[in-house]
């Protein structure tokens, strides 16, 4: 029988657990103290902006615990964190977990966990300098709360595209939102994790690399991760910036393997495209001219290819779908089946 | 019938929250970007080290959502973070909250936690400038991650405790568990949440004001909150200071009203006072000729009084009871009825 929580206890557990990360974490420059006393303390470098962020993952509602490994689970809640903190430009650096986790799962799970969690903060020379775990009856929780650091003037934020700015995204979202209906219908629970579209919701990749070159290049004018699905989070820009957005739908990044995917699925391609997808994926805006610029920032630190798929309008709020036969469909993040027609 | 989480929505549950944290919270300097973005950003002062803790409150194991109001949980969480702060001789300044949540919860309840955390930040011109809310089937939690700054230098340890130094405590450890003993035992749910004992454990005090002016001052050696117990607490600064403790039992500030609640309890006072309580209280160390300089640093700020209870020796990890006849016993966190008899 595995070891369970029940059988080391907590402070047992919090022994195996910081003799893990000095192990196989790292060590990350500014921090005055640890884990071990009653808070941690770090020092900031000067001309530098904190970023702080933390994401909650609940068991049942962004993870489904029995499908999928707890190596995963770790890298899935990190990557997570670490892409909002990308979406502004910055640098991962330290991180807080709270774990709510039940008294009988096996305590190499939780190390596994961890695993993840560094596997995740050990590229960016970051580490875990604090948290806490508590005991929970019913669906366990992973809360972590990173922080980085972002040049002075050098932070993106979602509240600032303009009208005319050319859209781009990294990647191929949409892969996510295929791989969670899998999971969902699947009856076996082992084979599935390794489906390539599951692996793409498991364990998504950010952007962070990509993110903080952008901002370092200083030719995009807003940034976001997709965390909401592409549409949702086009609609955060389109709404804290006051603008419109008109997509091109034979631009829209939909992989080959999204297409076979949804056959499979017998759902629309483009719905799992624009839809709720987890795929951390970014959303950049900028002049047209800069469009070269952005690219290659994105190059110098990535092969991950970028599409430009529309561009930001004027017309606040409305965001155009426009068809390849010419016509327009207004869309909006509350599904396909709901988009209004367009003028 | 009240509005409930499941009426309002998620997004409609946030904008309430911003609405209420504009009218009753404060603005604190230093940030430059607060909720509504991927991330918060904040530009953290030079000459300061930034302290980061986190604490989190799960339902059925670090309150009872049945014998507290919303308002005092919502104090609750944020007071055991506060204290973490100030035990290290720093200033609260900036809180993410996540929250795990019923759908069934009234939208007023949520409210009132989040008036329970401004009205603990407030008076620190700290805020909330971050967080998450998502569903939980099952046992509610409360995560919070506070930040807060320390003068470069002022920071105070638990692992710097020198033999010969006087053990200094503010308060009256121990109501807190003689509120949770009265909490647990009482049949009604409503009449004991208004016992003095109850008020204790449902809404501590921390001590912040009073550990940075002695940060400030200079003059401990190391500090630590009660928030494992008076000697679970002393048991850590033993442990990581390589030091032990002589503690005089009749000058432990056992208060007349825990007294009297042991006696209806039937129970120890002193094993009330030295075990388990949630108190968060303040165990200082110091040079016992700096002993005038610490108290009249809290002073300076408060008037919670201050007692002498005994001194710091170099026996590592012998923490030493001396009664009233002379006679010594060797005490561990462990519980009184576990106690070893000393040398």
């Amino acid at each position: 029988m595995p070891k369970t929580l029940e059988d080391v206890g907590e402070f047992g557990l919090i022994r195996r657990i910081h003799k893990l990360l000095k192990k196989e974490g790292v060590k990350t420059p500014g921090v005055t103290l640890g884990i071990g006393d009653d808070t941690a303390s770090i020092r900031p470098r000067p001309g530098y902006e904190l970023l702080v962020t933390c994401d909650c993952l609940v068991d049942g509602q962004h993870f489904l615990s029995d499908r999928i490994d707890p190596l995963d689970l770790g890298r899935r809640a990190m990557v997570v964190n670490i892409s909002d903190i990308g979406a502004m430009g910055g640098q991962p650096q330290y991180a807080l977990v709270s774990l709510g986790l039940k008294t009988d799962m096996p305590v190499e799970d939780v190390e596994n966990m961890y695993r993840g969690f560094a596997m995740e903060l050990n590229p960016f020379a970051a580490s875990i300098i604090g948290g806490n775990i508590t005991k929970t009856r019913d669906a366990i929780f992973i809360d972590i709360t990173l922080l980085g650091e972002v040049e002075q003037g050098k932070l993106m934020l979602r509240s600032t595209a303009k009208a005319g700015d050319a859209i781009l995204v990294t990647g191929f979202p949409g892969q996510a939102a295929a791989g969670l209906q899998f999971l969902l219908r699947s009856q076996s629970r082992k084979g599935i994790r390794e489906h390539p579209m599951v692996r793409t919701y498991n364990t998504p990749t950010h952007r962070a690399r990509e993110g903080k070159a952008i901002a370092l290049s200083g030719y995009a004018t807003a940034m976001i991760d997709t965390s909401d699905g592409f549409l949702g989070d086009l609609g955060h820009i389109c709404q804290d910036s006051g603008v419109g957005a008109e997509l091109i739908q034979e631009k829209l990044p939909v992989s080959e393997d999204l297409r076979q995917a949804a056959l499979e699925l017998k759902l629309d391609p483009y719905e799992l495209f624009l839809q709720d997808s987890d795929d951390y994926e970014l959303i950049i805006t900028g002049a047209p001219k800069n469009v070269p610029q952005i690219r290659s920032a994105v190059a110098s630190v990535s092969d991950v290819p970028i599409a430009e798929v529309g561009k930001i309008t004027d017309s606040a709020g409305n965001i155009q779908l426009i068809l390849s036969d010419g016509s327009r469909r207004r869309i909006t993040p509350a599904g396909w089946d709901h988009f209004a027609k367009g003028e």
